[in-house]
């Protein structure tokens, strides 16, 4: 798979995509992703990408040009499946649409930033608006590992432990159940007696009901 | 604001707490962020900080040890407000916990890894417990990174432009409206002619108007 991020702070993203999972995807060969700097593709002397809002709203909004002059290159040399724009308005994240994503061949995602990008920019070039939660942040850098990093893990051969994804919250629908690990017994607190038992068809039991039971406390929302 | 986050990658936060808003927050003097490695609070020789789960989950576990260790060496220099663990089956971050967390004097954020930590250090040490929304991602830094930004960005004095962070999506509980920047026409498509005429009451209608349309088109759950 390779995606191409496009983004007024490629520094931003040295640590998510040089380290962990990602860098290992990388080495293994499972996933390559190129980071563009917009400003590159500004052919303003100041290298801008934005300028003011029609209709006096406060904050800069992100020019259509340079946006069509990145993409417009990428798409020269490649078909992409999607062009994603990370943005507080786009449908949200979740693990069907990170387990769609993660199938398809070459990818762009377009971080926006300031007050967003040129509507008309949304309207000619992007496939898919995403966002990761509702909340406000200050760009689409984090947003976009974010999505990187949903993606690239599901990648077969990313992970060591292929069960390990498979299990993990939200992929059949539940809240994992609580785990534990050594020391048994730690400051008079003790792991549920179950879980030492070796039986492992009533472990697999007390899984299941503890995800059960914690799903329906935290959120039951998500067994609607 | 004081942010001590505890991780296993301290690497891969380099890139979000050293550029952009949050590094600007710290240039001023508004926030203080200090990144712990795990790793330098156990006393296993290999500097391990996990181990395997009782009752043959596939996966590791963070053990209790280094993280006991860790946030008791901090709460013994200061009081914390919080301790908050990211955490797939966490609270939903939404903008109003944002905005509470921004108030804050000094909070932990502990990033957790693998299957997760030890269900009894979330019982003996965490008061909050927050996911950034119901995907899988390889581990809490990036959310934790996520976390900083959007509290970040809303203590004073951070954004150049305060009344920018009160427009954006969420603050209001409605998605912006769609901007338009220069120029005017751009490959056939035209700005709205509204926002070119200056009457000022009249674009505050149709913002407002926008942002309502777009809302219940993309997120009618947000007007329940």
């Amino acid at each position: 798979m390779r995606i191409d991020v496009i983004t007024i702070h490629p520094e931003l993203l040295k640590g998510p995509f040089d380290v962990s999972i990602i860098q290992r995807a990388k080495e293994k060969g499972l996933a390559e992703i190129y980071v563009h700097n917009l400003r590159d593709y500004s052919t303003d002397k100041h290298k801008k990408v934005d300028d003011y809002a029609f209709g006096g709203e406060a904050g800069m909004v992100m020019s259509i040009e340079p946006i069509d002059a990145c993409i417009s290159h990428l798409k020269n040399q490649r078909h992409y499946d999607e062009i994603i724009y990370m943005c507080p308005d786009g449908e949200l994240l979740n693990q069907p649409t990170a387990n769609q994503f993660s199938i398809l061949q070459n990818i762009i995602i377009l971080a926006g930033h300031y007050k967003g990008i040129d509507e008309r920019a949304r309207e000619l070039f992007i496939t898919k608006e995403i966002s990761i939660g509702d909340y406000v942040l200050t760009g689409g850098e984090l947003p976009a590992a974010i999505l990187c990093d949903a993606i690239i893990r599901l990648i077969p051969g990313v992970l060591n432990d292929e069960s390990s994804a498979l299990t993990d919250s939200f992929q059949d629908g539940l809240l994992s159940a609580p785990v534990y690990t050594r020391p048994a017994q730690y400051k008079g607190l003790e792991v549920p007696k179950i879980l030492l038992s070796g039986n492992f068809k009533e472990i697999e039991n007390w899984k299941m009901e503890k995800s059960l039971e914690r799903t329906k406390n935290r959120r039951p929302d998500l067994l609607d």
